[in-house]
């Protein structure tokens, strides 16, 4: 399996965050990737590669064209505003608020375009999202070119990125960009299958109205983990989506026994909707000793997960998302690829 | 002018809250209170007494049930989750996310029910909350019992709440609360003159559908300035309520030429609308030294306020908002209260 990687990601470093009260280093930092991309010279997983440089005109189609104006502009207005440190939003358009103007200062464009206080921006940012964004188009060319799997270890992730916000550490959504790639290159349905622990609300959102998708979501229960306000059960899709999103909310303290009989509905569903193409938002932090997540998921229990997505026997584009224990992220997330490539 | 004044305000101490990407004390401290406390003392206003104790019904007609339930909650919900210092929010939910379902856990919840990381909780606050609600009602009594005016010297500030949702140092809003109470109390109409360089968008939106109480905001243009989601000119006022509502947004660097020109317009319609009782959102970070605001107005502007609502002739109701300049705060605030009573 090829790996493709882009150093650029490390510009994204030391920024904040902030937690339960805190302002804290985000959990989300460079050595995450560092870790996987270890972690795969020592297994022998396969070449590291580097991506090539994509146009945003698929991005264009899953995302609105003014969110992806104002990503790059982010940093650059901060530091116009006498600011240095993390960028950071710190009020947003909740329900009573509207949604229809974007301010003109750069607080509350932050706050216009995103959801949470996490969504950090340092100097080297944007150039580390468009990277991550490449990498995942680039890894998506190896599938389309016959390649019966690859592997996009992006930084920062994506999956919690909407039409027209950012947050959960997310910018880019790369699995759906991906998703829409695909489309564009003449592919008739794609399923993405979303193992994170955390909903990828972003990616439910995008694709909600459509059924050239099918979005299928593994995770914590909305209702105890972030991101809290979706990814209930009840979400089943709208309009023409109808059907084609599909939750599974699991409570704090799930294991591998429920979890992966989860799965294992969730690939039968997939089996019936009958995609070109499977696209794994690959989070681990479904892991037990993972610092900011409350699932019981072993080490031995990651390989398996690749297991099951190979005997879907689909090309299969993995797209890296979360996973913050980062000691253990190379192991776990490379065990997932053994698994599928060992099956 | 007989001011109304809790020390229990002394409870909300030390809450921190995040601005400019850094987690920093909040602006909204005691020592604002405590220095218009001691300038009414310095200038001889008039007597400060003690608030009484009311129950929530009124404010339980212009806020949601299950948001006042929430408030008292939060702090004890926090330490249960094994934290402590500053309980503040770090995720919302903005558009494309769901605003019908209460998480369980705290940092949801939080979430659910704010709009911004400055709305924070320490020991005391919900004790200082309610006390700011009582003292805004004595006051509110006051006026209802004869006298020609009375100063509600709240703390926590209110104008930022809405029905379900604080924000902006804000929790109950006093303001709508003690409308709501006149209203209760067997009058007709009320007139809330909002003259906070922020727009006090949690009255606006509590009264948006309703013609019983006419609000009229003179503050910073939402573009600029927070809260940013709510203070455009064109929103007049919804259903019953087309029309009652007046928003007067400025541009940063206005000074008392311009903005005393928007009060004289606010007055005329305000007389138009023939309320009972006029009751006025005094906020002074309109002042040219304001550390988080940028309208330029001078400290012998303020008592040119007073004499102005004066003018109108109508029983009148002072509740503190904000003002965050804290050595002249004393000055300016009292300023306009003397303003009126000289006048």
């Amino acid at each position: 399996m090829k790996t493709v990687f882009s150093p650029r990601h490390l510009g994204h470093s030391n920024q904040l965050e902030l937690v339960a009260g805190a302002i804290v280093p985000a959990f989300e930092k460079p050595s995450r990737a560092q870790y996987i991309h270890d972690r795969i010279i020592d297994v022998g997983l396969g070449p590291i590669i580097g991506p090539d440089e994509y146009d945003l005109s698929s991005a264009s189609r899953v995302h609105r064209q003014d969110y992806l104006d104002f990503l790059p502009t982010v940093y650059p207005r901060w530091k116009e505003a006498g600011r240095d440190g993390t960028a950071l939003p710190f009020t947003w358009p909740t329900r009573g608020l509207r949604g229809d103007v974007v301010p003109e200062f750069i607080d509350g464009a932050l706050g216009y375009y995103s959801f949470d206080a996490g969504i950090g921006f340092v100097e080297g940012t944007w150039d580390a999202v468009k990277s991550s964004h490449d990498v995942a188009l680039t890894a998506a060319n190896l599938v389309k070119g016959g390649e019966r799997t690859a592997y996009a270890l992006c930084r920062p992730p994506g999956h919690h990125a909407g039409a027209g916000f950012m947050g959960g550490y997310c910018y880019i959504n790369n699995a759906a960009v991906a998703a829409q790639w695909f489309l564009d290159q003449g592919a008739s349905r794609i399923a993405i299958l979303d193992v994170d622990y955390h909903h990828g609300n972003g990616t439910q959102e995008i694709f909600y109205r459509r059924k050239d998708v099918q979005v299928i979501n593994f995770h914590a229960d909305p209702m105890q983990e972030y991101p809290y306000f979706l990814g209930h059960a009840d979400e089943k899709g709208e309009g023409e989506g109808e059907g084609f999103n599909l939750n599974y909310p699991m409570r704090w303290g799930t294991t591998w026994e429920s979890w992966s009989a989860a799965l294992e509905d969730g690939c039968r569903k997939l089996v019936d909707y009958g995609p070109d193409v499977v696209i794994v938002s690959l989070g681990v932090d479904t892991f037990e000793k993972d610092p900011i997540s409350k699932f019981k998921l072993k080490t031995e229990d990651f390989p398996k997960i690749g297991e099951r997505i190979r005997k879907l026997g689909l090309p299969t584009l993995f797209v890296q998302e979360g996973g913050y224990a980062v000691a253990e992220i190379g192991v776990n997330a490379v065990g997932v690829l053994q698994g599928f490539e060992n099956a």
